[in-house]
């Protein structure tokens, strides 16, 4: 078509409130209109990219045998309580009501409505395995959409189920699975994303990758490491901690350390390292405001993932006094007042251990200091005695000598507690986050490295948890009723397109690969105020319509640096340029939009020039 | 692929909640499953041929110079405020909060967000005419869906907007787009569908068409002209009435008559033809209650769409006090009770002319009765008076002399009543339906047959409605800020899928064209069980996929009915029949789902059989 048709205004200035480089092309670029808080229409260029994406993703699930269907986006709340998610989901899930007053929702994943097309389908073992697609809109409510397309509340979504007899079959569906997301992200330009272990949040299951495209745009944070292949999530990193080894024979000892006001404080006052120290988080759950308190060694930080799946409920950063949060302060050195005594709030609680829920991994009950306060700031595991409190300690802790740790008491640290000998026969649990640097937990190798990164792909086991949930069910070669096991697959395809822009551009636009291009080729009449040149420009138009190849033409009559600007925003992987000097010589110009191409070629040659570079490239 | 891995159930037995017939082998065949009330899941059958119909009608739109674009399905109700839709429409709007408490509200149809989209683009008349379109997902609250996929709440559709800066533009436009819509009802196999004159609702505007599939299953009523191509919806079609000339000179006489409770009755009663009565039938206004009189000649009845574009407000039929409505009943007829006087119910309104909003056509204010009650069941234009009172005359009873009409008082009639003479210079209006061998309003002839019909697709001429109210202008050649108009045009994607099968179908199933078919071929392996005919049909389904014919393959050991009932309910046109008897003679059988075809092929060329059947029937 020609670029004068276009619909969609593109710019030079950066907007101010684009953070990111995609989100800042795709607006400079006519790609993507803001209607309201993570919410967009898509102009022309876009829907010409997502369409190709739509399309590389369809044949990829279409060759692990998929069978596309489609699922409603406006769902009755029914089908959520038969899982249970229509109470369990936050507000992230869009709830209304229609006209009749029934409960409606507004789908942001779709295992309920998968579960309701097949249950009645999947009756007997011989349908197994089978897989059901769709490619569709989702809407969901998030707290914080932010980077154009990279968090949105409304979004397209391939979003895939499959159905299996046994957990191997799954397994090895899984697998096949992955395959098609490595061969969808090298289609679409990003070879690069990796894979890496995640946790599986309000979907339920056991396994679950991530595919996450390494940026620091990313909002994800996930640790690689140097030395061996392992790769996970931050909120599914295990976090290994070897403590230097040590005697564990130095005398408890409590010390004055008054107006300490962070970990690094208290140790720089005591002149110790901060490994050398037991720090205090301390959060309230939700349903309860009971008191959880967290103990990590004092150079690490709580994986609050990692610590809600252990609790089992939802929980919050406990609120001190003065409504500073506890949970985002070293509470061993909390900057004032005292937390309510944990008792006095969560009701009657007999004992430190009946807390609701969770079971306590330790609980210090004997040589507890008098008084039964929290004493926020100088909170320790050494003579703790607080009734209905959670204790939990991080394993960062284990085999850890000669800490300094919170003496409970207003002002006071001990030294030289040793956790074995002072704390008992604790159950450390793996709560903090993997750091840089830090021991990986495959190879053993302190080679671990942090970074952020785009998740572009998530794929999960879900084991029986809608299947059971939701009564489906099979019968077995034995004449059994089973319940079948779930996998899900998913991939956003705007954030995807605007992933692949952001590891694909440069400070001018987007560097599309062929196999997503809006277009693959750009061609640019400079000077088609000039008949003459209008005329060859057409001819090579018209020729490379005829072999049916994708171009966008430019013939405004806008100086050169308009033409090329606008070229470079819609990013198409070859541009054509007809220019006064190379009609005179016969020629056009052919340059990539990576800079790596830039030949002349005979304009009669023009489209099978383009087409062996675009075979080349695809 | 093959047919034991299709995700979907097989029925004989037509369900009993299903009334019409594409639903019912919708529910049979494994094309949709029933989510909630107008809210269906598509099985793979039914996404094959959406996903074929949606090719079909890009290919067309792009043709047209459309520009594919997305819109969101969730918009802030900002958005539809500035055109007023946001209070307008009614609760077939789907209206939520989000999490924020923002009014939200699920896009029914996006003239808003097209605006929304291109009024900054389109500010200059250089960048006009331009159209975008989508094919997306929508949720209409519908009070009453039915039929399947005739009628849902949730619903794909390709919706188009283009944009003009002159009205004669648009109409040229407007009859690309025409001819777009006879090409997409051609190739996906109803090239029977017609355009008929339409009204325009909600939307506004001046010109609409709607494209009509013929069928007694169609809940749309419409009006065509045996005689000339006249063609309108029921709700737009003009009704024209010749009453028979006469001299009028007849004496007006009150007569009793008791007990004659329809308009049959009274004319039975006093012995004249129906089409020498008057009927009154009373509606009354939404906003305030107050009273609508449309007379009209007693074999009529009123178009309730026409009275409302003349009101220009929401009403409804008239609860009689016994909770009867009515407007469904003969008013001049009505049994019981007196409607309470419309001057206490509509409050203090001074005259009759002077009732909210529109003008009334008629106010017989002279020779009054008495009282200034309606007498329901005896109302008549003639000596009516009641305050408050909005009287509507439709030109039915334009030149009708020596009528009999009610007398305003219980039990009594006028004969003898001529409307010039005796009622005055009234305005007429055109306010009935068009009936069955009534007058073409074209040619003048009796000709007009009254169907049933399924809409198929809409198009609409939007004017400056949309443009204007949210302030989307261009600079045109002379300087002037100037609101492009607008056209819109629809076409639902499942409901064509299912207006396609309503017209392609037997008693077995659907008999799918070859464009929009889920699978051009079903192989039917019969007796797959035995090993010789198995590998004798497997090498045939080699043979297709690699002359990439779409194929589904039936390899099951189950009889040959249950495999041809099943090939019946998919509908795929030419079916491929391998049993022992043509083994043994090195063939297969071709058979089209239409019957016309059927013969016998050498088994090597199967696939250039099927490949020049299927060229030829495309």
């Amino acid at each position: 078509m020609k670029l004068d048709m276009l619909v969609g205004d593109r710019f030079r200035e950066r907007p101010a409130d684009c953070v990111i480089d995609s989100h800042a092309l795709m607006v400079r670029g006519g790609y993507i209109k803001y209607v309201a808080n993570g919410i967009y229409s898509s102009y022309p260029v876009l829907r010409r990219v997502t369409r190709k994406i739509e399309q590389i993703i369809r044949e990829e699930m279409d060759a692990i045998d998929g069978q596309e269907v489609l699922f409603p986006v406006a769902m009755p709340a029914a089908l959520w309580r038969e899982s249970g998610r229509y109470t369990s989901v936050g507000r992230e899930l869009a709830r209304f009501g229609d006209r009749n007053g029934n409960d409606m929702l507004l789908g942001m994943t779709h295992e309920e409505a998968a579960v309701h097309l097949t249950r009645e389908y999947g009756q007997t073992y011989a349908k197994y395995p089978f897989m059901v697609y769709q490619i569709q809109t989702k809407f969901r409510d998030e707290l914080r959409p932010r980077g154009g397309l990279i968090r949105t509340r409304e979004f397209t979504m391939k979003d895939a189920y499959s159905f299996h007899t046994t957990k191997e079959d799954l397994d090895a569906y899984y697998m096949r699975c992955y395959g098609a997301y490595e061969r969808i992200f090298t289609r679409v330009g990003i070879p690069q994303a990796i894979a890496v272990t995640s946790d599986s949040g309000m979907m339920g299951g056991s396994a679950s990758y991530e595919f996450i495209l390494l940026s620091s745009v990313g909002e994800d944070t996930v640790v690689t490491c140097g030395n061996c292949e392992y790769r996970a999530n931050m909120e599914a990193a295990e976090c290994v901690v070897r403590n230097a080894p040590g005697a564990g024979d130095t005398q408890v000892k409590k010390v004055h350390t008054p107006g300490t006001k962070t970990i690094d404080e208290v140790c720089a006052y005591l002149g110790l390292p901060v490994t050398q120290s037991c720090k205090a988080v301390i959060y309230q759950k939700n349903a309860t405001d009971a008191y959880v308190v967290v103990f990590l060694r004092g150079d690490m930080e709580v994986n609050e993932t990692k610590l809600g799946n252990f609790l089992g409920e939802e929980f919050r950063p406990a609120i001190l006094e003065d409504n500073e949060p506890a949970g985002a302060i070293p509470a061993a050195s909390a900057s004032a007042g005292a937390v309510p005594a944990a008792s006095a709030s969560a009701g009657a609680v007999p004992a430190a251990s009946a807390s609701a829920g969770a079971t306590p991994a330790a609980s210090a009950s004997a040589d507890a200091v008098p008084g039964g306060m929290l004493t926020a700031g100088f909170i320790g595991p050494y003579r703790l005695f607080t009734p209905g409190l959670t204790v939990l300690i991080d394993r960062s802790l284990k085999d850890a000598v000669n800490l300094c740790c919170g003496a409970n008491e207003k002002d006071f640290h001990y030294i030289g507690v040793s956790m074995e000998r002072d704390c008992g026969d604790v159950q450390y649990l793996d709560l903090a986050k993997a750091a840089e640097g830090g021991v990986c937990p495959r190879c053993g190798a302190p080679s671990l490295r942090v970074s952020r990164g785009v998740e572009v792909g998530h794929i999960f086991q879900l084991g029986d948890k809608y299947t059971k949930s939701m009564g489906m069910s099979f019968m077995d070669e034995h004449g059994n009723l089973r319940h079948p096991v779930m996998g899900c697959y998913g991939i956003g395809v705007g954030r995807l397109a605007a992933a692949v822009c952001e590891a694909r551009h440069d400070e001018y636009g987007p560097v599309w690969p062929v196999s997503i291009a809006p277009w693959h080729t750009h061609l640019c009449c400079v000077r088609a105020n000039d008949d003459r040149i209008k005329t060859f420009a057409d001819d090579i138009y018209a020729q490379l319509l005829a072999e049916h190849i994708e171009v966008i033409y430019d013939d405004r009559a806008v100086s050169a640096g308009v033409m090329f600007s606008d070229a470079d925003l819609i990013g198409a992987p070859y541009r054509v340029i007809v220019s006064p000097r190379n009609v005179d010589s016969g020629c056009c110009e052919i340059v990539s939009r990576d800079k790596t191409v830039n030949i002349k070629v005979n304009a009669a040659e023009t489209a099978s020039a383009l087409k062996a570079m675009l075979r080349a490239s695809d």
